[in-house]
């Protein structure tokens, strides 16, 4: 994409509203622009990472054995009439009457509606287990939303909900969430500890929330320094075989949110106890029969007994995930991408438009990318090469690539790592063939 | 996928409620499920078929030079008083009130939200063209919604909208969307008609409609016969050269729907003209300065002067596709998916799954498949051939693959054309590789 086309608006300024680094970066780097408190419209940059991120949170969800819907935003509040949470969700809850004034919502989750559809489809316990999930976008109507996408009021959220014949089989359910929830993250690029947590409105007695460490995360977290040595990427996708024990030993240390640690009670010795700052990022809930029974979703079993389904849902926070990223992974330059969420792997400066062979040399490697597939953003516009370098570092991108005059007389371009600042130069003839997929 | 773990709830009786083709087969062939009158849940078939239909749309989109965004569903009213359609849009809006008693509405088309992103972004002559899109849901609160997901409440539209310095540039900008919408039409496997039509609410005296041609469409369509030699897919891709002569060659020919056909006023004598019944599926508007300059939406031209921008809206219905497709495309048996939109490209049956040699090959060809790349539904239940046939011709994939121990005592599978009804016999060995794409 050529900078000069692309719809990116930028802001010098840093709007007075933001408050966190996250909400300040996405709106400098012209990711998003708000609509009205706590609603925002996805400008191009940012919608590539939101997509981005959709991929892979689909990807881990298809290989766990989920399968993909999608239900309406507007739900009747007649199926929350059936679980008694109608009256219970309180104001955060968007109520609408449509035309004919009946009772409608905007989800702020599914339960209920999944609950529905499950109960007319599944008769019988050949048709189980199912794990359904999708990503949809969610309205909770937030007194007072701030922090960007990381509290909005409409967010995307990724939901899914699981229905098993007994409790055993129920848990193992649970536990491949569990599983695909922490392969999820660390391929977001993200450092994520699973802590003991409150079911709340949702429900049951077994939970576990999804902490992303992040310096300027929302929350204090304490944690065993042993989480250190615990590595995500490293638990292979099989969900076929008994997974309590990985669940155990990621449970096995301490691990708690500020509302949780009691600093008199803690069993883990000081020396031992790191603290830091996290974001709250997924949160998964096995609550057995609470919906099934209320709204009468049941099945017939081997024995021809009729039994209520064992539920479980799962949620990951989609556009907070965007805001979560950037906690983590900044600098007072601006945001620093990992690469597998990164909107375009290589910046691509040319710093004298005005030069003809060097504009010469920079369309070249932009038309060599592009054939090559590597995601390229081409900056192409009459700028200062001081406000070039300034934007990409803004935005964020893993590399950039820069072309000038001086270093076309010797046939190389410059390479800077966003993470490291690392420059190193690469002659141009293998520039593309450095960032080319094989 | 296997058809035993699938979540795929057919319906043996068809639904008393479905009036038309395509609401009765989206119901019974598991697609959909309604959630309440005229909004409905995608379940995994139907999804897939949504999601198909949806990366055409954006991949002609992004063909044409339009970027991508994304905006929420949910709007503020002052945008629309600003405007001045808050008052004029009438019952079917879906207005609603946030709990701060602030009015909002669940957007119905996105004019003004995208106005109000661009006058703030866009200042200057060198910022344009633009053409943003995205693909999201709409509300309509119809009166009495039905015909399924032709005419639902919540809907997923492509809508975009075209930004230019002056009205040539926008009458090309117009033209761009006239091509890319045929070109997306016959890539789904349609015949469409574009038609002069009316521009309603949303304004302008420049609007066409495009029309899929379907035996059990919603109205009557009267054109020239010439188009039936006329060939969308001939169209390149190739947006940078004048389109006026394009535009002018599919409109130099009459055509008109119902409300518009006068037969005593119709040009075309009638051994020349051509009856049919038609579809809606996509609408394009050019309506000049109607919102940027309600809005104070204006740039900077190249003399210095203000002026405000030229502009046009876009839209089709992506979730009405589906059922249009099913109109334009069935027969008593079921669906007959184009093989561009098709959930999976083949279906396996094993005719016998309680015999131990025809269930061996049908997994071992099942596996054969998924590693080829081809996607694949393995019916491997434990049902009734008939019931298999029936279903398989009910959900309308493309091609059904045969194994049973007949054919195996001679190495052949059948394979049958869903859409001729033709059935050939395979060697088993040959049978992936037939289908599998080079």
């Amino acid at each position: 994409m050529r900078l000069s086309k692309y719809f990116l608006p930028t802001l010098k300024e840093t709007p007075s509203e933001a408050k966190i680094a996250s909400h300040r970066l996405i709106l400098r780097a012209g990711m998003v622009r708000q609509a009205s408190a706590g609603i925002y419209s996805w400008l191009p940059l940012g919608l590539k990472v939101l997509q981005k991120i959709e991929a892979i949170v689909r990807d881990e969800q298809i290989a766990s054995g989920a399968q993909e819907i999608l239900m309406p935003t507007i739900q009747s509040a007649d199926l929350w009439r059936e679980s008694g949470r109608y009256e219970d969700y309180g104001k955060e809850m968007l109520r609408i009457q449509d035309r004919h004034k009946r009772d409608m919502l905007y989800g702020p989750t599914n339960e209920e509606q999944i609950t529905d559809i499950v109960r007319h489809a599944i008769k019988s316990y050949k048709d189980l287990p199912k794990n359904l999930f999708q990503i949809q976008w969610k309205f909770r109507d937030e007194i007072r939303p701030r922090f960007g996408v990381m509290r909005g009021r409409e967010f995307l959220m990724k939901d899914n909900y699981s229905f098993d014949l007994d409790e055993a089989a129920g848990r193992h359910s649970y536990n491949k969430m569990f599983l695909a929830y922490l392969r999820t993250f660390a391929r977001l690029g993200l450092k994520t500890i699973p802590m003991a947590a409150d079911a709340g409105p949702i429900g049951g007695d077994l939970s576990h929330e999804f902490i992303v460490l992040a310096p300027t995360g929302e929350s204090e977290v304490f944690y065993h320094k042993g989480f250190e040595d615990f590595d995500a990427m490293g638990e292979a996708a099989v969900y076929d075989k008994d997974l309590q024990p990985l669940v155990d030993r990621w449970t096995s240390l301490y691990a708690a949110t500020d509302n949780k640690h009691d600093a008199a009670a803690c069993p883990v010795k000081s020396s031992d106890l790191k603290t830091g700052r996290g974001i709250e990022v997924g949160h998964i809930f096995f609550f057995g029969t609470k919906y099934s029974e209320a709204m009468g979703a049941t099945v017939q079993g081997q024995d021809g007994e009729t039994t209520p389904l064992q539920m479980g849902s799962y949620g990951i926070g989609v556009s907070r995930l965007v805001g979560a990223i950037i906690e983590a992974s900044h600098d007072d330059a601006g945001i620093i991408w990992p690469e597998a969420v990164a909107p375009f792997q290589v910046g691509l400066i040319n710093v004298r438009s005005d030069n003809e062979a060097s504009t010469k040399a920079a369309d070249a490697l932009y038309a060599e990318f592009l054939k090559a597939g590597v995601e390229v953003l081409y900056d192409d516009r009459d700028e200062r090469p001081g406000a070039k370098f300034s934007n990409m570092d803004l935005i964020g991108l893993p590399f950039a690539v820069t072309i000038g005059p001086r270093g076309l007389e010797t046939g190389i371009a410059e390479v800077k790592n966003r993470a490291t600042g690392e420059r190193t130069e690469i002659k141009l003839s293998g520039v593309v063939k450095h960032f080319a997929k094989p």
